[in-house]
């Protein structure tokens, strides 16, 4: 049975237990926390961790926001007058070492006090030099989650994240793309129970395959090269999050708490005019497979 | 009289003068030069700086495009069916010494073959560090530039620019502001010949105003907090180009060459959650700053 509260409560508990387990992979960073209130209600527990000894500047931000829902949300989803209630986890972490991938996650709840409501999320990486053998680990363990809820799922959420985490203006996806969902709600296939366990399953699998790549990748060495390509991805993530996120545009839009919004942000991004990595390089190998469809549960 | 490759040719000259004088006052980079076509006709000279003595990155570029109006461009504007031409010279410098300002100019000219036409254009300043003197003699150059032209410029386009170069989900300017200013065309009290040479002297004014303050500036001392000031500015220039500036926007929204529009990126920008300065500083000096309405030519 539906139960916003109860939905808010088993995310915040998401959030605690992901914050747990990325300080435990760390081994030094720790979260910071910031309370705050929304003036219309509601509020939130953003999370930073900084200068961790595996993750450079990362956040893993809760939230639960109601009230009258706001002109310009009305709008941007299409909705009648009337209360709104929201409800989420938001992680990026973008780690020092350029071997480590950088990782979003994001689950969310949304509900209209006419009845309406809907799910949406994902978990989706952006490695800064593709690893087909970690490629293959992350999307078989989101296939996995997935074929538990619906056979159709990770074929449907892998191409939406295809889709969405895409770069119009570059002509390249953000990373390797993941499972992307939105406005999930019971059908004749699945009931509320259904979805509802898929996306805790979404958010439960998250802490468990991100240390994975922690772990394996972060005390691989690397050069000056390497750093001044992370920063160059980097500044692509940037390009993506600020010009094509609808979620960072509809916060911004919508007088959202900028800096929670903005935690996603990396640190020290870098553009130069016109780069292209050397042919046969590693980068320009990452390069290469920054398409859509690649299909890396049968590489 | 209207001739739109002679506005053309112009823009083209001023291009090579401002390069030329940049270069001058740098005393040691120099301009790389890409020369561009635009598939549905016409084509640029992008040139990008890196490394100089003063300017760290920067781009002045030159563009002459023409065609079937694209839908985007017909939508965005609000424009009939039919051909249309545009050319201007945009640039974006950013200095290595954060006491150097970043400085913003953009010259332009758009017509329709309905004989429907306008210029647009401004110059803007974002000082890392506030200086008010500087802030004085930018505003009162660019005052003069106006006034030659109408009594009523500099204060229309000052407050257009104060409203333009605006991160509301910041509430704070990008800079000090300007002088900024679109779809000027022939009225009662200017001829298309009084517009035009305005545009011009805006253009023609930009090297002198500009190299006054790299050599004022560029040898001022400065630390590693210095630094890191301007790389968290440097990162809000990013949120303001990527988020909020129409032209940014509007090229990457209709096939624009993105390397040419994102010339204006900067090197080695970061973030760091809801950063504060401490009171009393520099840094918190021109947070303080970072306002619409402030007359600085009254100062």
């Amino acid at each position: 049975m539906r139960n916003k509260e109860q939905i808010a409560e088993r995310f915040k508990s998401l959030q605690d237990r992901i914050c747990s387990g990325i300080e435990r992979a760390d081994g030094q960073g720790l979260f910071q926390e910031d309370k705050w209130e929304r003036p219309g209600g509601g509020g939130g527990r953003s999370r930073v961790l900084t200068h961790g000894q595996i993750i450079e500047k990362g956040g893993v931000n809760f939230s639960s926001v109601e009230g009258i829902t706001p002109i310009a949300i009305q709008k941007g989803l299409s909705l009648p007058e009337g209360q709104f209630f929201a409800t989420g986890v938001s992680i990026v972490l973008h780690p020092a070492n350029p071997h480590v991938p950088i990782i979003h996650m994001n689950v969310r709840y949304f509900e209209l006090d006419n009845g309406m409501y809907w799910f949406g999320g994902g978990i989706d990486l952006t490695p800064h030099y593709i690893d087909q053998e970690d490629a293959i680990f992350f999307h078989c363990a989101l296939k996995q989650v997935c074929d538990q809820a619906h056979p159709s799922y990770y074929d449907r959420f892998k191409k939406w994240a295809d889709d969405y985490f895409f770069l119009k203006h570059r002509n390249e996806t953000r990373g390797i793309g993941g499972i992307f969902f939105d406005r999930l709600s019971e059908n004749e296939e699945m009931t509320f129970d259904q979805i509802w366990n898929f996306v805790q399953s979404v958010g439960d699998s998250f802490t468990d395959i991100y240390t994975q790549l922690m772990k394996k990748n972060h005390s691989k060495p690397y050069d000056n090269a390497a750093t001044l390509w992370q920063s160059l991805r980097r500044g692509r993530y940037v390009e993506f999050n600020l010009v094509w996120d609808k979620g960072t545009k509809f916060g911004l839009d919508t007088d959202g708490r900028t800096e929670s919004i903005l935690m996603s942000m990396p640190p020290i991004a870098n553009w130069q005019y016109n780069y292209q990595p050397e042919a046969g390089s590693a980068e320009h190998q990452t390069q290469t497979l920054l398409k859509k469809g690649i299909d890396w549960v049968k590489q």
